[in-house]
């Protein structure tokens, strides 16, 4: 399988620090030779240490590597949370030997309580005695919560003669007990890019991928993507096809890790796929589009595999702020139309039901205003939810 | 018990028309002296047609009457909708003798199906062969969908030296098979006030009760809450105190309906009140509170009986375009402080979550900006919930 370490110039590796009873707890991203970083923030008002310390360092300097913890997400910890982030970043760096300034941080788990920083510390030492390691599947694996699969994505395509590669690793939204959902995602491309550059296709690529899920609605106070560039290869930024097809690999990538989180969602059976066009802007799109993918009758309908369009009419319909004409409406299940131009139509229900059964279910909304379009993806809502997110204690 | 048909001069009583099998479908409320009524509805832009025509009809007319069934929505209906609205008002108005636009028409049920038109015909010829019934448990009954229990409240408070009474009926957000929760409120009181007056008051009264509950934060088609005012006793406009008196009346009575839509929400095992102090404003307060209240993984942690003070900070800090200063955040469970100026502070864990285990949970947040404030109530969200939207079908 192919992950970030399959990437030239980019390590990866990971410990048992003791965090997280028998399993390997802290991970490293070392990318030596880095050209550029890049990273993408929770909007959370309540941002945990490890966010506000790397979101200042990322401003003014490139980051060449990233120390990422399970089981604690150094949230609602104050002073001492930032002063052991800092702790977290210059251990590592004394250990790859770059400046503390060239080392982001990023946790998840337990809110409220202050990080282990002296396990965190011996764990680093043991970590990065070989900072060369090329396992970005045992950094995948260590950075899971409640996910269920360790999450990968790689692509590759030709822009200008050379073969320009990304890759990623995430986690999901998997409840970290005893407190909240986090996603986290970290890519690494061969491109060569200047750090305005990759923020800016950062940025877009997870405006369409990691924007556009929703497991339940709810944002965390830890949520961040990094991006890093080992620069091998040139992306001109005057050739308009190059820098267009590095941001499409570069969405494909962000998208495929997206949708890996939200088919792993807690308690998920399905993943939803929810295409929303004709909308008389791409705002009004997301913001439909956002409000069916979190309707709780909307998630159920899917769940026990029912055409229910009706759920889908309210919830387009209960959208603040958009244009909508509900004579304008089209709704379809799995490619079959189900209401068109307002009205629902007679269809195979049963045929229908079947094509909902499946492991990915595809629904599609037209609302024929304009040419605001939205992919999002999300998932059924079940029992195992509910034991998740009421029984972790 | 007291209920509408408490008040002299409002009359009501229901009967099976067959719309649904074997118990009442179909309920009237009549007030043939009425000075006043008003209404508000559904903001979905997908509006059933029971909803377009009588808010057309309140627009202009003081309605004396309302005739609800429940099994039939009559949304996503057309044209064949409407006139079915309008021949439901019809007949009803010629059985009471009045004029038909003094009838208004309430449904809630199956989306997407022409109603019965027949039956609903039939049925108010049996119904209204007697207009003056005092039967409002009958109604309250006849109107109810999953809920498990009918809705009732009832408050009166001396006013400018009269009785004044306010009483209401109410179903509350349970799954209408096969398609949406809808909420219906029905409220009367012995004051006299013109239409103006009454719809002011309604929609402040709507405001601070049936719009800060939720239990799915999915709003219906077909929502609805019509007053009408038997004009028995003068609430004088020119006394601001005696305006005050009522408005605290009519608004208590739709909280406690509000509140029992809340309890009895689907699944819900418990009723989560939440008040929202110190914010930059009211509306900041309202959509702090929604976006908590609305939070599934509060939600299940409420049931869990947890005090995830941790969740809600999250809930709050993710409220998008509202001020939060994170280090002025207090939050309260059951009294007791568990998050005092952004940061977590040492409580029984044990006894708090005792508290949590009561019929009723409060919390509490102050943000420390401003006089905002808001009360919202909601329940918790369990197994339950999932086994009535997966499986009703």
């Amino acid at each position: 399988m192919k992950t970030i370490t399959t990437i030239s110039g980019v390590y990866a590796g990971s410990v048992a620090a003791g965090i997280k009873p028998g399993r390997d707890d802290l991970a490293y991203i070392y990318v030596p030779n880095a050209v550029a970083s890049a990273g993408v923030f929770t909007t959370n008002k309540f941002k945990a240490a490890c966010v506000t310390y790397t979101q200042k360092l990322m401003k003014r300097h490139t980051v060449k590597a990233v120390i990422i913890n399970a089981g604690n997400a150094n949230a609602a910890t104050g002073d001492v949370g930032i002063r052991n982030a800092k702790r977290t970043g210059s251990r590592a760096a004394k250990r790859l030997n770059i400046p503390a300034t060239e080392v982001a941080v990023s946790s998840t788990g337990i809110i409220g309580v202050q990080l282990p920083i002296d396990k965190i510390e011996a764990g680093l030492d043991t970590l990065l005695a070989n900072p060369y390691q090329v396992d970005g599947m045992a950094a995948a694996n260590a950075i899971m919560t409640t996910d269920l699969v360790p999450k990968h994505a790689y692509a590759e395509a030709i822009i200008g003669n050379k073969r320009i590669q990304v890759a990623g690793i995430a986690k999901g939204s998997g409840m970290i007990e005893p407190n909240m959902a986090t996603m986290l995602g970290f890519v690494v491309t061969n491109a060569r890019l200047d750090r305005a550059q990759l923020a800016t296709h950062l940025k877009a690529a997870v405006d369409d991928s990691f924007n556009q899920i929703s497991v339940d609605s709810d944002t965390s106070t830890n949520d961040m993507v990094l991006a890093f560039a080992t620069g091998d290869h040139d992306v001109s930024p005057h050739d308009p096809e190059a820098v267009a097809a590095f941001r499409r690999l570069l969405t494909t990538v962000c998208q495929d890790l997206a949708k890996a989180i939200a088919r792993d969602g807690e308690g998920a059976t399905k993943l939803i796929e929810l295409n929303v066009a004709g909308a008389a802007s791409r705002s009004d799109a997301r913001k439909i589009g956002k409000s069916v993918i979190n309707s709780p009758l909307v998630k159920t309908a899917i769940h026990g595999a029912d055409p229910n369009w009706g759920r889908v009419a309210a919830a387009i319909g209960k959208t603040p702020d958009v244009k909508i004409n509900p004579d304008k409406v089209t709704i379809r299940f799995a490619s079959t139309t189900v209401f068109e131009a307002g009205a629902p139509i007679d269809f195979d229900r049963e045929l229908v039901s079947d094509a909902l059964r499946r492991s990915t279910v595809v629904i599609d909304i037209t609302l024929g205003l304009g040419s605001g379009r939205a992919q999002l993806w999300g998932c059924d809502l079940t029992k195992g939810y509910i034991d998740i997110n009421t029984d972790y204690s």
